[in-house]
């Protein structure tokens, strides 16, 4: 085995008992980005030289004992939404040309913190702003979308570009690719990891998270993540907690939601079966289902994009005047429609999202987690525009990917995805589990507690 | 002295040793509202009849032993957008015609279990949104405005037609009919008192409170309000405090901030006279002044409206399509331009809002309380629609009532108005204190000190 295909539990393991150095992992990564970015286009740019230095520093700290903890000298790919100090954040975004961090974003600080490696920036759809990353392929099928927004995240993940990667998350944008190419994404309970030096879409539903190999690695970046920072006025104070789960995977007593509505609707056969599938596993693990409807179902994607629409075109509105032909033409279209929404409904929008809110406490109060599909369909065609369902309804790609999303952002409530299974095609499935908030600990705990259930993933082969 | 003309805390000593009957006092009041209201109109219905009950059930009560507390048999108004259970909330508008409140509010409820009587419920600017109540006229001087939007209340207990009232507070309309009628009026920190059942004008700017004839008695009804009701979203669930000033009126060590800016611009000269007399009469009590610069001034009154003009729009938008003739001409207009405010502009008010809130909690860690002007000028003639400035420069009637007052609403900071003297023309000055959220008791007990220099106020003569 490869060092480039080690998780970080396994990849750290070995670099506490120096049986690897954090110059021979980093080395590795590197040398499979090489190998696999023609083909992938998973990175903006790849900081080599720097990384290098890092793993070197990282070397030597380990060696006088200095031992930091489970990332320290492990390589991370960031969105390229997320600040470092003296590099550009481009976006993916003709927008951002010459731009350059003046500082670290939080996460950036507390990941170099904990003795990370930056590998390098990843690519986003741009601005954060779609579901499918057209820069980069997906790392299983490279006629088929990455998924995104944190596409170059996920694939870098799936293809050992990166032994872990940090996404953003507003609709979807970790579990969507994190699911479309076989990884784990996990978007945290809103307001659990600061947002500061992070480029917003939409700052009342956005999220940073970890997107890794397995669902302990989760649990390890969340650990390096989480905590306040008054910079981010939607962050909180919450109580640290150990979410590493137990070796001991007994679920019984878990109560898990399996929803009657919405999650159900528009999904693909093979999908649905792959979930059906994941229920009895948690249940042969102790866990008990319990149906639950999924309340004010139709106002969700409403809700979304009421808040999203405004909130986006109000971040860019300068740019919008000064230089519109610079961006994309499906994101400028979706920033000039943003600014024709009225405040009315942006503020029934922002009612909604209370009502919704509320709504998902009740059922959460009947249930410890909810197990659904991440997504309705594994990865389409590149260029493809819509989704058609056997009731021979069609969707739009993106609307069909953020569907099943959008509870987690709207509400704020945790969600993972974890892989589960392919389709025929190959192509990966994702189990989606929600909880309540800032029970990171109970989503992770039952996620891994699935994972091992699974036969263990190879990396997307590539070359 | 006649029972009507007695504060809470004089009425509630005579009632709790049984030297004045709760029925004597109610009687009074009545009596009082009998000869003063064909001057005044402060009400829009009085409930005598239920007011005797009440006071005999009181009567009966504390003569078995069962005493309430200083509010028990004592008479209260409710501006009448608060909801008591059988009864119509009227707003002061043609459009409640044929309402009735099926419970009561959290506010009404409180106040029941405390004892109070409810007199009946005064007169607002229709539905708040206005700062005159043309209704109601002013109780020193019939031929001038009551101020708004809370008129009637602080014209009934300015003319001893209650002993105390509630009011609402967006933009000053508890503070600005206080101030203009000489009474003292208290906006509680946001989220401090519950709005449950009080119809909003902007939900993210309401407040209720108390307009009493004495600091004491404010403090009185704020202990008989404040706490938390699920039932509002924004109420905060704040420890239990004893607002009740101290008899020794030290103010050693307390800072009061003295504005150099927004607060001195526009600002007639016998006002700046008698709030600068205040501040010499609470350094004389011990207190340090200390020069604060208002942070973000110019970008108050937008913001104010930024968000009052979208929420007030939303709430009234399926009247506004049914029947928008039921609203007088003014308020309709208000609430129709309000629907053509954008979602970014309704977007950029929220995060200014942000913005000045954190900006005056960086003044507040400098000053215990700010001393300040609560209105520019004294109440104006009935249907004066603009007020002239000594450098040649005139400002709507609502902006210059709102202008002193918006700071408290948009970052949800208490705000007291006391009595501080009157012009040449004998109308009312205001003195407004400002605090630290949650910090009432301070405010209580400064305006308490300053108000206890100040010559005994008798009611307003009308009759």
């Amino acid at each position: 085995m490869q060092p480039y295909e080690l998780t970080i539990a396994a990849a750290s393991a070995r670099i506490r008992e120096r049986r690897l150095s954090p110059v021979e992992l980093v080395d590795s990564v590197l040398g499979r980005i090489d190998r696999v970015e023609p083909h992938l286009g998973a990175y903006v740019a790849v900081a080599a030289e720097q990384a290098r230095d890092a793993a070197r520093e990282a070397e030597r700290e380990i060696a006088r004992g200095r031992y930091r903890g489970p990332l320290h000298g492990v390589p991370v790919g960031l969105k390229d939404l997320i600040d470092v100090a003296g590099s550009p954040t481009t976006a993916s975004s003709r927008v951002r040309d010459g731009h350059r961090a003046a500082a670290d974003s939080t996460v950036a600080a507390r990941l170099r913190a904990a003795g990370a490696v930056l590998a390098g920036k990843t690519h986003t759809h741009e601005f954060a702003y779609g579901l499918t990353t057209p820069q980069t392929a997906n790392a299983w099928d490279r006629e088929r979308v990455a998924g995104g927004s944190s596409g170059g995240s996920a694939v870098a993940v799936a293809a050992g570009a990166a032994t872990f990667a940090l996404g953003t998350d507003t609709g979807g944008s970790i579990r969507v690719p994190a699911a479309l190419n076989g990884v784990v994404g996990l978007k945290p309970t809103y307001g659990l990891v600061p947002r500061h030096g992070v480029t917003p879409l939409s700052w009342s539903l956005d999220h940073v998270g970890p997107i890794t190999r397995t669902v302990e690695d989760a649990a390890l970046v969340l650990a390096a993540l989480a905590g306040h920072d008054p910079r981010d006025p939607a962050s909180v104070a919450a109580p640290a907690v150990d979410y590493r789960p137990e070796r001991e995977p007994d679920l019984t007593g878990v109560r898990v939601g399996v929803p009657v509505n919405h999650y159900v609707d528009h999904v693909d056969p093979e999908v649905a079966a792959a979930v059906h599938h994941a229920v009895a596993r948690l249940e042969a693990l102790g866990a008990r289902p319990v149906e639950v409807e999924v309340p004010l179902a139709r106002y969700l994607l409403p809700t979304l994009w009421g808040l999203v629409a405004p909130e986006a075109s109000a971040y860019h509105a300068r740019t919008l005047r000064t230089a519109p032909e610079l961006y994309q033409a499906d994101v400028r279209v979706l920033l000039e429609a943003g600014e024709l929404i009225d405040a009315g409904d942006h503020l029934r929008a922002q009612r909604a999202r209370t009502l919704i809110r509320d709504a998902w406490a009740r059922v959460l109060e009947e249930v410890d987690v909810i197990a659904a599909p991440t997504v309705p369909t594994t990865a389409v065609r590149a260029g493809q525009e819509t989704v058609t369902w056997p009731d021979g309804t069609s969707e739009g790609v993106a609307d069909a990917y953020v569907r099943l999303c959008a509870p987690a952002n709207v509400t704020g409530l945790p969600a993972l995805t974890v892989p589960a299974g392919q389709d025929a095609a190959g192509l990966p499935i994702g189990l989606q589990l929600l909880g309540r908030p800032f029970d990171e600990r109970t989503l992770l705990r039952v996620g891994h507690a699935y994972e091992r259930t699974q036969p263990a993933r190879a990396l997307a082969p590539v070359v």
